[in-house]
């Protein structure tokens, strides 16, 4: 039975497999959280590029918050992966989205990391059952999907293989935590995850408004920016729908405009409003809005809303 | 031929027929930007809600600047339709949306307001060629579609019927426009119009997830407050997939991450990346960008993600 080797509250040492876009992100995101951090990447000019990456986020790390003893001067690049790992206690891996590409690369970071240490991959889509195949301890690999930029976007999502341990999902959940992250831990493995299928979704049906020449571009990034895209950041879909239901909440909401579920408003088809699935809605909203009025709720948006539309004025946005 | 008998500066008396939500929202938002408000609703307390609904959104409204002279005492409630607008110089139909019911109330309207005013209404997707068959004057009726709440969601979808003036349409704009909103034109109609089918997308993705247990509501909000949400009141999806291109944009994009329009990760599938929608998409991000860099629009970006959490942060989201 594996068994973690490290606490997450004492991750020190952190490895960076991959050191692109995303993976440059988690490097200047652990550096601010006042981690040391050990970075590799093939490519020639790697280091260089790692470096003006973590340069340009850190203005708006110090804006946020800079964890005690913080320091770029606590990055190293290494010159193999098995350096760079060889006394890691944590490895998060960013290599770009090939299943075979990450599958060896994983397999590589097992064979010379510790083995009682975590590894994350951060994979978009992939499940780590299809990644973890050539490894020798799968029991602590597990996906840690980030957003773009990780050193701002808080997600993280977290999710085990079926040679995952579970001890390894409750490791990754609690160290991501503890470095500022907000984390959701799937028990299952879905194709993209919660958060890209919403997206991808919503990027689909753009891609079909475009191209059947019902949108332009410019007039898709409106509607999302000037319009429900406001209320995202702190509303999600169901919240959203709860209020729109007035002081009956989503049951008066799903009475009210159940009924478009059947309307084409857009390709993808609506599953079947059953009772157990209007169950499941008005519970949920019910426990993410903690059971508040809708008067209460309205009166938080709008200051939110607010606190949004004016904080973007205030940055020419 | 149609003209319009006001120019979209001059409208001082605006009519706002239906006070719920929807309907209250804008005549708040129309008493804001200092014009004269007379509201219809026919529910026997829909005078005191409506001045509920006001007073909670003034706060609010204050807070974002009020227009010169703009004061709740502008507000008239009619006690029939006819009376409500008849001297009017723009209607704003909000209605409950059922198609019968909000033809004939537009019906109604025409009939009893002079001819050369426009009419909009508010509905979430009916295409307006639906709507005016019973009209007499056809010609001002088009969609001015609000997000809820009117009084701060910027966005307005405007579209004309098959028997619109373009005209009216160009009309409407102007006159949204110079109430503070911002419009999109859409010179087709297309059910659920634009913004209204990206965000029903992500919401049955959602209600598929929820239906098959894949995920909790609460994991539903988190994946989209913590995660891509923060990104949608200042990039769309368009802008989103140029930045994660790096700088190589759009088209490194496409070409990096465009096979993953083909896996599994939502229900919706998506069209062919055809030549002509990467072309497109290319062109289109460029212009929505000004052509600006990856690493100006990067640090861009930056500021503005910090200006949401931290505005967020302040008022204890």
């Amino acid at each position: 039975m594996w068994q973690p080797s490290v606490a997450p509250g004492a991750v020190d040492r952190i490895a960076c497999v991959g050191a692109g876009v995303i993976g440059g992100g988690w490097v200047a995101h652990f550096l601010a959280r006042g981690r040391r951090v050990t970075a590799w990447d093939p490519a020639p000019d790697a280091g260089d590029r790692l470096r003006r990456l973590v340069d340009a986020a850190w203005p708006a790390l110090e804006t946020l918050g800079l964890a005690d003893g913080a320091t770029r001067d606590n990055l190293t690049v290494a010159a193999t992966l098995e350096e760079a790992v060889a006394d890691a206690e944590f490895v998060q891996e960013s290599a770009p989205e090939d299943l075979g590409l990450k599958s060896g690369l994983l397999a590589r970071i097992d064979a010379a990391a510790p083995p009682g240490i975590v590894i994350g991959s951060s994979t978009s889509g992939y499940r780590m059952t299809d990644m973890q195949a050539s490894a020798v301890h799968p029991e602590r690999l597990v996906v840690g999907h980030p957003f773009n930029p990780p050193y701002l976007v808080p997600l993280v999502e977290v999710v085990g293989g079926e040679r995952t341990h579970r001890a390894a999902v409750t490791w990754a959940e609690e160290f991501y935590t503890l470095t500022g992250k907000t984390v959701i831990v799937m028990d299952r493995e879905v194709p993209g995850f919660i958060a890209n299928r919403l997206q991808e979704a919503l990027w689909r049906e753009a891609l079909h408004m475009l191209d059947a020449g019902e949108a332009t571009v410019a007039q898709i990034e409106t509607a999302v920016t000037a319009g429900p895209g406001l209320r995202w950041p702190f509303h999600g879909p169901c919240t959203t729908f709860h209020l729109a239901g007035g002081e009956g909440g989503m049951a008066h909401a799903l009475d009210h405009f159940g009924p478009a579920l059947e309307y084409p408003w857009t390709r993808l088809a609506s599953p079947a409003l059953t009772g157990s699935l209007r169950e499941a809605l008005v519970t949920g909203a019910a426990q993410v809005t903690e059971g508040r009025s809708t008067a209460d709720l309205i009166t938080e948006r709008d200051r939110r809303l607010i606190a949004v539309l004016r904080a973007l004025r205030e940055v020419g946005a």
